[in-house]
């Protein structure tokens, strides 16, 4: 097992009529920017649970923080902040609304431009504190400290390190009216979060496996209950915290990590405008078939826990957790190859040049540089 | 689902060489007290480890936490903290020093005796705050808020909650040279702690399942591995972070709880001084045969996922699962009957008058008393 320090301060408030919480959460001398998106919270109802608990709080709103959260968009936010000194930011949507908003927190005090804070990769000084109001079960936003930030004018996206959400609300009637596609794509998202901390090699920290394990095993058994039935509160209950779970450092105590499926996704997002967790699900199998004779123990042993591969010599128990895998994603409702998306060569090429010229070296060795993105883009084809 | 919230801000610092780092998570200006066992860490280069660490720092010494805290001797620390403006506190060995040092933390600035403290159950008003180095992985107490505190004079044990570590150190590496039924004990009382917080309802919170059956799984494989060599710094770390896992709330989120072969256990420990860990095996097995209508279907769910038991008729897989559990405990080289160590009737009739007498209902539905209790334990014989 590897050295580890863990720490993640958020407080969990999760389950029905939580929302009503938030006022006496709020210290009462705070001065409150509300930031939301474009506005499907005025439809279900937690606009209105919101505002109720905010009723007589010094608030004022902030509307069109988009997915993909735009550096441009929240530039706005942070002068709004200064000009209004607001001290205490409370993150109203799904991830895009509290990545953005992590951003806008460590901004209002940096003596700097928003982007350049996010190329810096890191909060610098104080940060504003912020909680959220968790609507999109996905990113797992809600109880770490990671962001990821875009720049429409660059076209690029990276992430960004700051404070934890001092507390997050999760209520689960509150995702019984997304869209599909968008609980797809969460779903999607919350298992390769996993697959990043734990598709490496075994062995190393067998408690975190079995945790990993744990929570795709999950995701498989719900993922059809949820696609049934989105008035499930049980199954979306399930979903909701097994996204948060997936990435909140639970279950990466001692464990080596890759995230190169997030960063060639995050590619593709930035140059097609694709959901995020419909990217991983391109990038992944392709990338566990590339990557086959370094994952390939990894890869038997997710395939019999969470699939139960257990026949077969071992290249053909790694082909079909492969094949498992993308089933698993296209019974999501989700296609899971670039051609599906109109998505080909000249992309590839300009994730290779971005890559080479970057001197990126991605995954748990660092071997992942533009030439092997390409072959992992081709085999994605 | 239940409703809950979680939060647990304990810092775990984790790995070979760690203890190194305890100046610098302890600010400068504390005047701070140590707090040690019996001498253990004098013999394992423990106490070289933290003396040389707080070099230069202000600090005292108390020596002499038992096993089984006894609210007598703490109450002397607490004298002490006051008489020498002690502002915080670091617990230097197993849990039973660190439970003890958790009342200290809440006794020094209260008005009024230490067991009358631990009777109400929760600190009230101003903890000093405290942090661990952790020897004995066996009770979670490096990363919860309990603490459980006996007293000598009236034989009894209780459970107090208070504010949480601040942080704790956990280098596998001083563990080599624990006694090896103090190990056979941290096994059992972690994966008691699981049951605790598992084997109640199915169904209510999936992942939780998930992962208590991980934590089990981790430690029904390491287990031989640490009985045979407790030098191997790998199972030994993991052994120690699934004893860290088993009772901080991270597989508590939404659950239903037990804990009543804890509570008998504790009153085999003040009636006879048994190690808590080895009280608890000796009660689960016959608690889960007496408990087998309300518990058996996740007894079942538990024998497939823990212990591979997938034929027979419910009746058959709840006795074999029974049964392996009771073998698991046997293999740690610990007894796991009552009448193994001398206890008999006469004990069960005073645990029998004691909880009837405090009118006390246990377990996830509250119906263990005196007279269940006295089933339990004749199970047990």
């Amino acid at each position: 097992m590897n050295n580890f320090t863990f720490c993640n301060p958020t407080k969990i408030i999760f389950g029905r009529g939580m929302i009503a919480r938030l006022a006496r959460e709020i210290p009462a001398d705070k001065k409150i920017m509300v930031t939301f998106g474009g506005g499907s919270v005025r439809r279900n109802g937690v606009y209105e649970q919101v505002t109720a608990a905010l009723a007589g709080r010094d608030y004022i709103e902030f509307w069109g923080i988009e997915p993909n959260p735009k550096v441009e968009t929240l530039r706005c936010a942070v002068e709004q902040c200064r000009a209004e000194g607001v001290d205490f930011l409370l993150a109203v949507g799904g991830g895009s609304v509290l990545d953005g908003t992590k951003l806008i927190a460590s901004a209002v005090h940096y003596d700097g431009d928003a982007w350049e804070l996010t190329l810096t990769g890191r909060a610098k000084g104080r940060v504003l504190p912020f909680a959220s109001v968790m609507t999109l079960p996905a990113t797992g936003s809600e109880m770490n400290n990671g962001a990821v930030i875009s720049n429409a004018t660059t076209a690029e996206k990276y992430a960004f390190y700051t404070t934890y959400p001092q507390f997050s609300i999760l209520d689960p009637g509150v995702t019984f009216s997304l869209p599909p596609y968008q609980v797809a794509c969460g779903i999607a998202d919350s298992f390769v979060h996993v697959i990043e901390q734990y598709l490496t090699a075994t062995g190393v920290s067998p408690l975190m496996d079995r945790w990993s394990e744990g929570i795709m095993q999950t995701l498989v058994e719900v993922a059809p209950k949820v696609r049934e039935n989105q008035n499930d509160y049980d199954a979306m209950a399930t979903y909701m915290l097994s996204a948060t779970m997936a990435l909140n450092g639970f279950v990466a105590m001692g464990v080596e990590q890759d995230w190169a499926t997030h960063m060639i996704g995050h590619e593709l997002t930035a140059l097609h405008g694709l959901t995020h967790g419909h990217t991983l699900v391109i990038v992944l199998p392709a990338l566990m078939d590339v990557m086959r004779e370094q994952k390939g123990a990894k890869i038997c042993q997710m395939g019999e826990r969470v699939f139960g591969i257990t026949e077969g010599s071992t290249e053909e128990r790694i082909d079909r957790t492969i094949e498992a895998t993308e089933a698993f994603f296209r019974s999501l409702g989700l296609t899971t190859r670039l051609s599906d998306e109109g998505i080909g060569e000249e992309t590839i090429a300009e994730i290779e040049r971005r890559f080479t010229k970057r001197s990126v070296g991605l995954g748990e060795r660092g071997n992942i540089d533009g030439k092997v993105a390409r072959k992992i883009l081709e085999k994605a084809l």
